[in-house]
């Protein structure tokens, strides 16, 4: 009953002694094979640039440049043959490498090492990433955007604490997310700004005699400019860490979306009608819909932070400059950035699908005197009444309308006039949940006009 | 220079629509067929009991049983094919099941929902994780004694704040780690009691109206009995947090044994000498041997304990019963349990190869005055000084060392008897670091005889 | 605009240069007077058995127990002066003691240091802690017997995905929470018995070389045993960080119910209401009722699992045997025992006051054919059909009672026989919620009958 | 023995019943008093904002404002009451402020509510904080400017993997830091940036119907603009969890930093020694100094990261707009913010102070071979050799000069050449870790020229 599998293998590994164990935990060909594109990107700029210098010859050069497309070729075909002794990409292909030019393959590596080569490897994965992040960022925006302008001015109940607060707008919730992506995305472009410095030639970290051109080789691969401390190039993981904080905080943004799509998709809720694209359903339940999608995007961003934990755990008190602690980098990163991509497309063909219950989200929107603060507001307002006595004659006509069985617009100015004398009809423009919407005009409130104006300057901000 | 292979993947995945994205998300066979073994054994145990209740035949529960061994033997041969559109482990043995045996397959869910079998599934693969930390932490407690036995009067530095405090013995420190690695076995062996419990037959998630006997099911699958309320069965995750959490401060205690291991290493110690097994070497600086396997020992505590950080994050706040969320439970789980295994076999591998230098080590300890405090003991305890004048004598026979250039032990008994009359020559049984550790000899204490004494308990216990 | 007062408190610490900034990152005495009653007690045990094996006289001993059992009550009257300057609780006592006593004060420190001192005096402090984590939730269990006992047969619905699946019964959710409190008990009960074991006397981190007796002390201060190893029991913090494992496995608890009751107390669902002394009102919307307390207790697992990554953070990578960093354990232990017994607290108090809504629980119960498996598992049971079919046949029986506008036992046996003639007016036996809940017997099931012998089980065991 | 003070309080409290419970778990005044001087700042922008909308009088207006400022006094001034009962400190102030100047108070709260005050004040506070780390980061950044210039050319060993693998310039490694301590400066004001929008305004979360300015209180306040959601602008910390993000990764630089100088005041290492300002010693061993001020910033990693976990964890699936979970935030920050500050005040403190031994640097520098990589770059770029062969060349001389007991620079050349007879004595001008160093003159580089380059640059920037 128990995992035999498992276990036998591990056993088997480790009675074959202490090199299968070291094997097993210092070779990382398993994972870091997925910087395959960014090695041969890294040292084909790398070979240019020691041509152009008058290191290795031009012939040499467009060898080595040429063999290393046949590599990629091959990887990206799924012809290639990983061998675990050789421990990671970067070996994989220079062996490689040697096997298709010969002898040129042995003067790619010069002034450089594998220290700064898998540092400008990992930089360039995780700047694609941050690229992706925006990308499924702006997707979302738009998905948001469309809901945004359907209902602008469908009323749905705002909460505090999940209890009804005051009426707002579909319109104006669906913008709330887009703020909060928007800040997501601009996170991503600060991090990718931050982290577009180049560490090839750094070396192993003190530098290179050789006279290489670090300037050229960033250009090549897109970064701004070249680090300026070698040391430091080798032994920084600022720009993966800032990235799975930038992931981090954007997985908690769509873990509190998917927390309302799960309550808003419950019999009690009905606010909204997920697709059955993503949902389940049951065989003998016909209106029994499970929400899975919503429910594992919301739990996302654990793996996501989990990921942060861990490489901030691991790079805690490390000393410069390189230490193998750090190729527990790659790893977190790649789950995170898998994970934080596949959670932004189903949200988008989510927010893309639902249905809102329009007629339930009103009825919602209305109930428990919603629109009291709105009387009170009025109170204050047109009657000059301080705030506290406005809130007690507000209470006494919720008493009423309560008493009544109704709600507050179905009290007559004669009931309200009973309360306070100086109520005029003027009163009802307030009161129910279209006008209150419409009256809350402050800049950034949930007022239909406010709303569309936000839907419109998003929607040419991107474009 | 971008990872095209990955972007493309994804780029295509999505272009096929929101159906691949939810299959990316909604999947899970892709990991949980790591439980083949454990779903077969539970099913089996399951149809067994079905039989004996007289809820199916004894036939059909025999070619129940016997398919899924053929079954069981496929997986475990690799001629099994797993299949995406059936998402996970249980649906894939059960498709094949049918297509083994026919008919009775469908009889086999009788009375079970696919919430309690897979948290039976995984309570079994984690029971026998925490089975493996435990035979895995005995192996390095013997590793330990053995060189605790071997090196129980070597002398080193005891460090406070990675200062020379006082003399302490090789054995001493090894024990140390005895303890740690013992509270963690205990921490194994407590969890595993704790889940040893069996949620099959909660079924969905409120128990079942057949006749089912869930004592039998949990006796055949090793549990002590079943769990008592079915919507805590289901949707409980304790057991897998639990033992994330005695696998994290067990990382950690690797973690500090490890960072011992770095820094002994380094030229500037030369306390201790790794086996080439476990370093890594240059091919031109000789003497250059890299602790990889301490360094990357010391950093598996980040992703165990960002497994912890994540699966916590996933339960919190998710309503009773089984939420999809909970599918992000094993994933972490797995890799956590793979790389405690991996990271206590390599330690194990490390400590059983590594050289102590005893030289260096007994010079280490003699440095900078360290017996310095059990000269001022041997004044509190013999002359009856109060300690406070006791430590003013002995800051000026340090004084007097220290301006002669020899160490305490060197001082004539003149040279003592100059700064307080009443010290006899008896003092020099106390001075050397040799004396020091013999006579720390308090339960516990650093003792060469005090550790031998607990090399033989240990070993004891360890049968 | 800005923090003025706290910018120029710091502002004028560090204008004081290097001094101040010193003393305000390494004195703690700000935070561990928390521990004057543990430290005075492990003093005045030290002092008893210090004279019990001739090392001070007993006059000596009776004057400093004496001494501090006056410091203890100048500190618990609060009259006494804590000085930054003698920077932690140990030293201001004995300072202060010295001044109380004279002369014999000094010979207090005989035979130990200020390391096993501090491990001593925490180990005592999250011992307590534990006590009264067990205490709370023995408390919270006993009202949440009560709920259980009072609604053993009230149904409501059973969710998965947040989605109706089946009928369950509130004393069978409320028993759920009974099993998961229990286990945090015997987490705590575990971890208590693994810390129970004595740092005192293992001095400095080596042992001493004067006669003391650890196991007298050890007794004295109800512990187990004295701990084994001396450098173990000074750098040793797996009690503090077992304690946290248990205290957030028990947040991560009481998340889950809080955010429960914080659904439920919505104006969509309404199954519960919450008590006012639980919750904050609105002075003009009578029926919000804000559920403050179960959200501020669902947001508490933050603050204790963040201390748990605080210290397992500082802890790693530390090498033997203490350094500084271990200072900050304190807080962060504090700060979190503190803050789950009161989340424990405030749920008891809601638990014992929350009333649940009986009607709407039974009417969402019934809702969406909930007992459609109940159907199916009839057909199977009784009429001896695969699984497949009687799923099958329910579809269409569900499919007749949408079409009719009604739930299915409002379908007749007519009806019922037109799509499966062998079906007999037994069925009516299964269907409804009642019926439901009441066939459910299998060992952990929802049946009344069931829960009640759970609840008169668990009464006992708390006794 | 028990920490009777502390259970007797809880105790006593409990004992008291439910409303003392829920006024333990639910004020917030003992922390959110810090938010005072934003509080105010806040208030007193909207009053001045109301009166020139024409919503409140001017006369009110300059009342209210007046007011505030006695209130603002009163609290600098230490006489100011809080009170527990009136919850926070909004209530605190408005509660004071009615006392001071009687009926104007009531209409200070015209258009807004608690909800965007707390956001306003608590967004001030953190954007104050932001300051303080960039300010905090420059004076660290400063010190470390300092020590690359006096030692530009001091060499020590280039460390990977604690292991000697080239040597570098103490100003390299200095710089190094600066670099890091940049990303960190860049990261904060990115934040700074980011959280620099007003929520004051939004009111309780829909905005309002009174025709404030919300652009006129952001600009008063000093934000760019309004936030431009009300729902998000009341329910967003991703200004606080970016903060903890930054301050994070800052302290993740400050343990490596911290832990380089652990190892290197160590015995074995003394390559730096710490003032006694930030040590501590002992009265008996006069060499020994405990870097008390090193080890504990090094610790507070765990308590800023532990606070960001924290505050990940209260935000994770919560819906829109505010709940009370999010009141645990501030606290998080505040104690992160705190030790933020403190530690990097410490660490410049202790650089400033700090004294190189640059005999024992050069000599460890020079240690194992550490130029053999110069000597097999030199038959690279002046013989031509492959790489391959070079390294081969190299390992047989260092066999040689190992056999003979002498460095690499100390062979003759007539050694040299029996290995390879091209070698011309050109070849010392690379031997020897000062030219080592002098030759590796590439872009960030570690030869003095770049390192003072790189001074220069930086001490420019900072102005």
């Amino acid at each position: 009953m128990t995992d035999k599998t498992a276990n036998q293998m591990w056993g088997g590994r480790f009675a074959s002694g202490p090199d299968a164990i070291m094997e097993a935990i210092n070779a990382s060909i398993s994972f870091d094979q997925r910087l395959a594109a960014q090695d041969i990107a890294g040292s084909r700029a790398h070979a240019a640039m020691l041509a152009a210098q008058g290191i290795i010859t031009n012939k040499d050069s467009d060898t080595i440049r040429e063999g290393l497309l046949t590599v990629l070729s091959e990887i990206e075909g799924g012809s290639f043959q990983f061998s675990t002794a050789l421990e990671d990409i970067h070996m994989n292909v220079e062996a490689r490498l040697k096997e298709v030019i010969g002898e040129p393959a042995g003067r790619l590596h010069t002034g450089r090492s594998r220290n700064d080569q898998v540092a400008t490897d990992f930089r360039l994965w995780v700047r694609d990433q941050a690229d992706a992040a925006i990308a499924g960022l702006e997707a979302l925006m738009r998905a948001l955007l469309g809901q945004a302008e359907a209902g602008a001015d469908w009323v749905m109940p705002g909460f505090t604490h999940l209890q009804t607060a005051q009426p707002v707008t579909w319109g104006h919730h669906m913008m709330a997310y887009v703020e909060m992506f928007a800040r997501d995305k601009s996170r991503f472009e600060d991090a990718r700004r931050r982290m577009n410095e180049s560490p090839l030639g750094a070396a192993a970290l003190a530098g290179t005699s050789f006279p290489i051109d670090r300037h050229a080789t960033a250009a090549a691969l897109g970064f701004d400019r070249p680090m300026a401390n070698s040391l430091d190039a080798v032994s920084d993981r600022d720009f993966a860490l800032e990235f799975l904080g930038a992931s981090s905080i954007c997985a908690m943004h769509l873990s509190r979306m998917a927390e309302e799509l799960v309550i808003w998709s419950s019999a009690q809720f009905r606010f909204v009608v997920l697709s059955d694209r993503f949902s389940t359903g049951s065989s003998i339940m016909p209106q029994k819909k499970n929400p899975d999608a919503a429910e594992l995007i919301r739990a996302k961003i654990g793996r996501i932070f989990g990921a942060n934990v861990a490489l901030m755990m691991v790079m805690k008190g490390l000393p410069l400059a390189y230490s193998k602690d750090m190729q527990e980098d790659k790893e977190q990163v790649f789950d995170a950035a898998d994970n934080l991509m596949l959670a932004l497309a189903a949200m988008t063909g989510m927010v893309g699908d639902m249905q809102a219950n329009v007629p339930a989200l009103e009825a919602a929107a209305g109930a428990g005197f919603s629109t009291a603060t709105d009387l009170a507001d009025w109170l204050v307002r047109v009657l000059g009444m301080p705030f506290r006595d406005a809130h007690h004659v507000t209470g006494a006509l919720v008493a009423l309308a309560e008493g009544k069985g109704c709600d507050l617009p179905e009290l007559s100015l004669a009931d309200m006039q009973g309360v306070e004398p100086r109520i005029t009809d003027e009163v009802f423009g307030v009161l129910g949940v279209h006008n209150s919407v419409a009256s809350r005009m402050s800049y950034g409130g949930t007022a239909p006009e406010r709303v569309r104006e936000q839907v419109t300057a998003w929607t040419e901000k991107l474009g």
